[in-house]
């Protein structure tokens, strides 16, 4: 099933179930009112949820409305948790190959994560507001699962059970703030505003073979002002899946319902072609065309974005309909 | 006022109202079920718990109960949001010396903050799980606020204005897992369990002439196995006020209500007795008093705790009464 949050004014907004197509939607009312209320309660209120989508999907649902992304919070408008993966390598590599700083063996082994702030999520069609452009404004164009309760010390097949729900993400970055803000060694406040996930989170049944290994086998589509710079494959190039970072997460504590856990910005290594290393498909954040741009030539030239600039992503499943719905952003500057 | 949450068996327990001597206390019934419902419409619902308030302290409670901080959740048993701060320069002078790294400059004029997780915050006499003393079990004695929305980019004094409650924190550290994880560059996950905070939460109003300029002025006292190891003065060695650390958290996003922040470790510089170093006021985290003995005679000789340790936290106002209840927690061996 799909399920979605909508803007009613409220902190948490209104949880609404919406159709497989995405072409309608029906209230959650009686059974939960908030995504939150579901998660904490999951085998209770999943079933329930379930017979409004079935109803939903095969057209007999009797207070049926039209569903509008725009009106969208996140899922999880807040949630008690976000936690950031950084589960494909090349993605690290190239950040860092540009910086010049290298890869630690250790990276390889073990996941990286960085604990973000959860309490103001947007939605997939909220601006993003950043007060100036000189930040270095990127995007990182993800997954993201929510979980279930996690015990402390779960394994990563047991971590993979506790998945729920799967979103896509645009984990907005603030690229010279984390430059700075890395060096404290603490991780990142300033250069992690608030994240923006799809429309709808899916329940995995909804990946169909699509979901397997705790990877989602298909291409995240990434535009940015109308110009398509990423197709990447979420799936192989995912060196740890999401149930090993969820173990990761719990190894010394335990992550309490309804907490989200992303994949790092979906990213696929390149190929030599005419003795020149090329990326065939694309990039999914700015620094990463950067960094390719530097590997290349020795000097980035594409800027990060500007006021105005609009950022889309975007999964289909094998069937060429889309999953989650899109994220569509705008950046907009912000003033106090 | 001060507030608490008792234990129901709920995640999120139940919101009562305690007197001020902590002796006695109200369910907040018709008014506010949970904390966080009271923070997300504090206009309106504080001046209600106040009248509750203000009937138990005059002892015409009709419900009054006797009040038992064993019983309590965190005030907040999850929160949106957990931002610690670093805002004693000594704490992170001798932590830094002791691993022989520098202070860099801006150490001095913005604050150290690393985002921590808030979606399962310990009660003030909660076990400390840990699975391995290898982990280098720490504590770490602070004072933190729960704030009102802050909007984005706010100035210090706009973020003191945001303060709504405050509270003694015991954020726990596994300092070998840290050492190794702020190598990431990303900050602390696996480095940074759950962390326990004082049975009630009060008001501002409540520490009197104490609350000043952003500060507490009083001693935050510690005490590990009952052996008093810190009488730390809060007050003027906090280099970053709360409204400091407030605004530096709500540079590039708002913080939603609910939001806590932490000071760090309250700490005091040492000061020359014999011709040698000494920290007379002693320390607020193991970590400390390790880097005292390596600066003093050029090893740590203190271990971190052990499985069965105790660790007190307790702020007693200028009437020597204590003013947010005792943290009082047993190191735990967890097994999956």
């Amino acid at each position: 099933m799909k399920l979605a949050t909508l803007k009613d004014g409220s902190r948490d907004g209104q949880l609404i179930v919406v159709s497989r197509d995405l072409g309608t939607a029906h209230f959650a009312t009686g059974i939960a009112g908030r995504l939150q209320q579901a998660l904490d309660d999951w085998n209770f209120i999943a079933p329930q949820l379930q017979d409004v989508s079935d109803a939903l999907n095969q057209g007999r649902a009797r207070h049926a409305f039209p569903f509008d992304p725009a009106q969208c919070m996140a899922p999880l408008p807040r949630a008690y948790q976000w936690l950031d993966g950084s589960a494909y390598l090349n993605h690290v590599e190239l950040v860092r190959a540009a910086g010049r700083s290298d890869v630690p063996e250790r990276f390889y082994t073990e996941p990286l994560m960085y604990q973000g702030g959860s309490d103001d999520l947007l939605g997939a069609c909220d601006d993003i507001l950043v007060s100036a452009e000189a930040f270095g404004i990127d995007f990182e164009a993800e997954l993201a699962v929510i979980t279930a309760d996690v015990p402390m010390g779960v394994t990563p097949d047991q971590g993979l059970d506790a998945v729920r729900l799967l979103m896509l993400a645009n984990d907005v970055s603030l690229r010279h703030l984390i430059a700075s803000e890395v060096e404290t060694r603490l991780g990142l406040v300033q250069g992690k505003p608030s994240t923006a996930f799809s429309p709808v989170a899916v329940t995995p049944d909804e990946l169909g073979d699509a979901w397997q290994d705790g990877r989602v086998h298909l291409t995240l589509q990434t535009s940015w002002n109308g110009r398509k710079v990423g197709m990447c494959d979420a799936g192989p190039d995912m060196r740890f899946h999401f149930g090993e970072l969820i173990a990761h997460a719990a190894r010394t504590r335990r992550l309490r319902a309804g907490t989200i856990v992303g994949s790092g910005t979906v990213s696929n290594p390149g190929v030599e072609q005419n003795g020149r290393r090329e990326w065939p498909k694309g990039y999914g954040c700015i620094a990463e065309r950067r960094a390719m741009e530097t590997l290349q030539d020795g000097a980035a030239t594409t800027d990060y974005m500007k006021f105005g600039d609009r950022l889309r992503i975007e999964m289909k499943g094998r069937d060429g309909h889309t999953l989650f719905g899109v994220i569509d952003q705008k950046v907009v500057q912000y003033t106090p």
